[in-house]
């Protein structure tokens, strides 16, 4: 069933933060490096990977990446052979190629990283970049949006961000945000340079692929009147630039953006007085887009 | 010991997220009205209403309002009643006048009203407004930052923001939020009406009188350059505009603003883009200033 009907006959803002942040109902089982959660398991991934018993020791309701696996060298790349392994079985997609990180915490802390494809099985934290672009004329916001290419593997032909992208390993976050910039917008690092990052949109869902907590770090980025973005790689088929109580409503009333989308424009709305703070969910709102992330909040909480 | 030096020593931003979120050590109790949860209660507390049995039953570990105090009236003169004998006994100090909400949820959500005085001894959720209000010229940015008058209850002499108050039952947002404004700093409406909502923060914070779930809603709000603050209330002793990196610097290296309003300038730092997203605890800062509210998350998270 197409995800725009899936969501017919509901509205409202808060419903998209609960479609991320779903009851977890499934016995994900926890995977560890050095005593550290860095990742969740389905029961069937978990018993597959007991034809590696070199690599990952099964405990009771745990996996822990072998202790001989000392380094960020070698978890790589005993993680590199089991990734191959999977896609030749096809247990999961083609590898590909792009390196995320493995961490208890934040992106800095990784321990070693893992395929892309792989890692959305391994229920690893994705880290992500969302800019709201934006610009001002004669005392209204709107905002650029973009719509997906149709042959986009997930959610085509959905609204999106201008710019919207994920995080490999070791590449700051600056550089990524230029890069994902000109690849997505066309918008040079001259412009691009004054994106303002504005916090981060947090959630734990549950993927077709597995266990997915995310962290999207936002930006917002005042724009020329004049600028007109580009898509130079293919992702986008079109942006518009709307008005943002268009943008609000669209958000609000239908489910035209991809899931995620939703929670940076809501963030916007909030951030700059879009949503009243007298509106019933305001608070579940303001809360519910920051979710605890185990491993990242001090012991003290 | 002066708070102050109780932060010798101590440096960064975390430490004031963790400082207003300690483990809950104590056994605080729960009360219920409706078999919602509205607050909490020190044993001590619990003990001393148990000469109340006609307004609190006492079960295992919790207490609940007495049912046949059926509607918003009959509850909030019940706790009249009770506020006004705990005060006599000595229990707790002198009632203040001043209607807060008793909530499971939001304030909107009031079940009854509370002395602010005997709320706090019943660790209802509190909720205040917080403004921050900067100016910005020759490129920079500055706040405008309040001292404390040294005969205030808590934390005489700290550092605050401009604008900070509680918020009774019964008035709006915005009437409350200019109603401070003109006393604590000779803003007229005209000016107070830009102020721009941005979200809350929340914590859960153990105080001398009870435990302390609070809420603050924060604006910000852009002055024009030759805007000067003058309090109308005697509880600011004096008003400093300084640049944005001085008052980063007062927040991250010591102790010298009143603790919750830490957590509000944090929060303006990180939308602002003025702490960086590489820095070590971002995620810790971003998702610490949201704590979950049991009561208003939906059931679903």
């Amino acid at each position: 069933m197409d995800r725009r009907n899936r969501l017919a006959g509901q509205t409202g803002y808060l419903r998209h933060i609960q479609a991320c942040n779903p009851a977890i109902e499934e016995p994900f089982l926890p995977w560890l490096i050095a005593g550290q959660i860095v990742g969740w398991l389905r029961p069937q991934m978990a018993e597959a990977l007991k034809a590696h018993d070199r690599v990952f020791t099964h405990t009771g309701d745990a996996l822990v990446l072998h202790e001989s696996l000392g380094d960020f060298t070698a978890r790589t790349n005993a993680l590199q052979q089991i990734g191959e392994w999977l896609a030749e079985q096809g247990v999961t997609g083609s590898l590909m190629g792009e390196s995320y990180p493995v961490t208890p915490a934040g992106r800095e802390a990784a321990m070693c990283v893992i395929d892309r494809a792989i890692g959305a099985y391994f229920g690893i934290r994705a880290f992500g970049q969302h800019l709201n672009a934006y610009v001002r004329r004669n005392g209204k916001l709107y905002m650029w949006i973009g719509r997906r290419a149709r042959d986009r593997l997930v959610f085509p032909g959905h609204l999106d961000n201008m710019v919207a992208g994920g995080l490999p390993h070791g590449i700051s976050l600056m550089d990524n945000l230029l890069k994902e910039c000109e690849e997505e917008a066309g918008l040079q690092p001259e412009l691009a340079r004054n994106s303002v990052p504005v916090g981060a949109v947090t959630y734990n869902r549950v993927a077709k692929r597995g266990y997915r907590p995310d962290v999207l770090y936002c930006y917002d980025l005042e724009l020329p009147v004049d600028f007109v973005p580009h898509n130079m790689d293919g992702e986008v088929e079109s942006f518009s630039l709307l008005e943002i109580q268009e943008v609000a409503h669209l958000v609000r009333e239908t489910g035209e953006f991809k899931l995620n989308c939703n929670l940076v424009v809501i963030d916007f709305l909030l951030r700059h007085g879009f949503i009243s703070p007298e509106e019933e969910d305001y608070l579940a709102l303001v809360t519910g887009l920051r979710q605890p992330l185990v491993g990242i909040r001090p012991a003290s909480y």
